[in-house]
């Protein structure tokens, strides 16, 4: 293929020239330049949620589970006990997490179309005094809901009992402030709204908790307590960091500041989000969420009834014109879904929908 | 700086503008034609050692140690006993991943200049019939050192135990064959001896030995059996990969079947190993380790005895001739090392020595 196509998933996304001709430079992890490179990001990270007086910013090799693996293993002590907000896939894998980890843990799940309430919450800290941690998925990938973090955060503080907040799809898009929202933890990832590469996590965790935890952690390479005190001690991550990933993430952040930080990037999301739900609507294809809980992030399509219409080449078709899109990930209905995030505007968006609208007329799909 | 400096470490390492240039393409992590890439990376490492009909190659987000600790954590089962073989850093990170993820373990530890043999080995696992693993550094990168594997290989399939290899830096350099080597999992890394980019891990897992490992992780993010069945199955990684780290694994490897594969490469890095030897000789320094135990990775010299020598100094000013060289890693004796592997040749390690000797004089070090 000539053009790459355009990745309208909930990343890997499509990154700027600028952020990958980062990756053209190999540093020494052990060297002072590269040191200088992540003090830099961790700095820039803990700005965007003016969290560099309360919170420590602990990145982490891997994916975006690996480090909210490593906040449970690291936050929560052997004896905690979480209460995990579930609506959708993501929820799902934090219960895991707690399982396979052998925390102990209560689950409170939500349809995949209903946000968790703070109402919830109250409820279910004052029936069962054992929790000792909240953990809930801000904006989850699933479908694209958005639960209400703010909220949320309030009933967990007046229990006194602390929060995890899984911010993957929504940290750097959607406002979060650390000097509001009480939290231990929220976890994100380079790849996503970011816009860098995908390849590290990082941790926002709260000062005297992560002091706190020494010896809670059930792995090393997950441990962010090691982590965090190698790293203050010595600039250097603890294992071999993924330098080029690291770089690349430098890269979109001074793309992302220039742009105009996280009002700008917010609503160019937005807008991406109101383009392809008009043009989709207008082509009869119909969102799963109702708006008021849709996050500009990622957005989940009822597929069109038409037998004609088949997943596989619908994609691939789609594919051929230069976009990428997402499976559905709902058991229940069939869907797909579309992303609103990466480096794409309003035009990108409404190409995608053309796209869209001309291979369900090429496949005669008629019934949408 | 115009043009970085050559990285003459043990990973992070220099690698070619063609590989890095591999990471210039956004991947959809969900895509066939990702699934495709992955697949034939795990065929290329599979076929490296011969290893296609007894193994199964899982690939793992992170660095090296993620590896290395997802193979021990899936592979040695919770009522496992590990002997733990050390003669160096990576020995010694060995045993402190057993004792963090609750697995028993013995340790053997012999002097950083004195490699294991399977000598020791029959005699330590005759004393203890509870062991059922041994696991052992092949190149310690610490000091450079080989340990004797086909030997020990051999003492632990006749006791009827299982083997555990990191050969983090000699994979890819150093011969291993799978058919001649018994072993139940050999760990390696991206950002090595195959001169891709840091990021990933993966894991040669002995079939029946992965098939028989459900369940026991401590971890959900490191299941190897479960990262396993999953990428078997549907072609994806369970949680998001590295893309471009991937992508930039797959041309490294097709410049190291280009070069001539693993005979080649061990070639270039014996040439390149020699050249070093012979300058640093020239210039009087002193290498820590006899030639018989040395492996042609990373060399680890004796600092100059002159009070005038200080590491940072010494370090900062070849860094400014064009290369970056490595910290000693031995708590008895000051020492310093020189990395033989990366997109290097004899000409290059010829200007490094000549850079070494030339910082020498300018600090007037004269002791050496």
């Amino acid at each position: 293929m000539s053009t790459p196509p355009i990745l309208l998933t909930p990343g890997p996304l499509t990154t700027s020239a600028r952020t990958r001709q980062a990756m053209l430079v190999d540093w020494g992890s052990w060297d002072r330049d590269f040191n200088q490179l992540t003090a830099s990001v961790c700095e820039q990270l803990l700005a965007i949620i003016d969290g560099s007086a309360s919170h420590h910013c602990v990145p982490l090799q891997g994916s975006g589970t690996f480090a909210v693996e490593a906040a449970i293993g690291t936050l929560v002590p052997r004896d905690g006990k979480v209460l995990v907000l579930i609506n959708g896939a993501y929820g799902q894998r934090l219960a895991k997490i707690c399982k396979v980890l052998g925390r102990a843990y209560s689950t409170f799940e939500t349809a995949e179309d209903q946000p968790t309430t703070a109402a919830d919450v109250d409820r279910l800290l004052s029936a069962d005094p054992a929790l000792t941690h909240v953990a809930l998925i801000h904006c989850e990938t699933s479908t694209g809901i958005l639960n209400p973090l703010a909220e949320i955060a309030q009933v967990v503080e007046r229990h006194g009992k602390r929060l995890i907040i899984d911010a993957m799809s929504s940290f750097g898009a959607l406002p979060i402030d650390a000097r509001q929202i009480p939290f231990e933890a929220l976890i994100a990832a380079s790849g996503k709204c970011l816009e860098g590469v995908p390849g590290m996590g990082f941790v926002f965790a709260e000062k005297n908790a992560l002091a706190a935890a020494e010896g809670n952690a059930h792995s090393l390479a997950m441990d962010l307590h090691d982590q965090h005190a190698y790293m203050a001690k010595t600039g250097q991550w603890r294992f071999t960091p993924p330098t080029h990933v690291v770089a690349a993430l430098h890269e979109a952040l001074a793309q992302y500041n220039e742009e105009g930080g996280l009002p700008a990037r917010h609503q160019r999301y937005a807008d991406n989000c109101r383009t392809l739900l008009d043009g989709m609507a207008a082509i009869g294809l119909r969102s799963f969420l109702p708006a008021a809980i849709q996050a500009p992030i990622i957005v989940t399509f009822h597929a069109p009834n038409d037998p004609r219409y088949e997943f596989k080449d619908f994609y691939e078709r789609v594919k051929a014109k230069g976009f990428i899109l997402y499976p559905g990930k709902l058991t229940q209905v069939e869907t797909f879904r579309v992303g609103c995030i990466g480096v794409v505007g309003a035009e990108g968006m409404q190409a995608a929908v053309d796209a869209v609208a001309q291979v369900l007329r090429e496949m005669e799909v008629l019934d949408i």
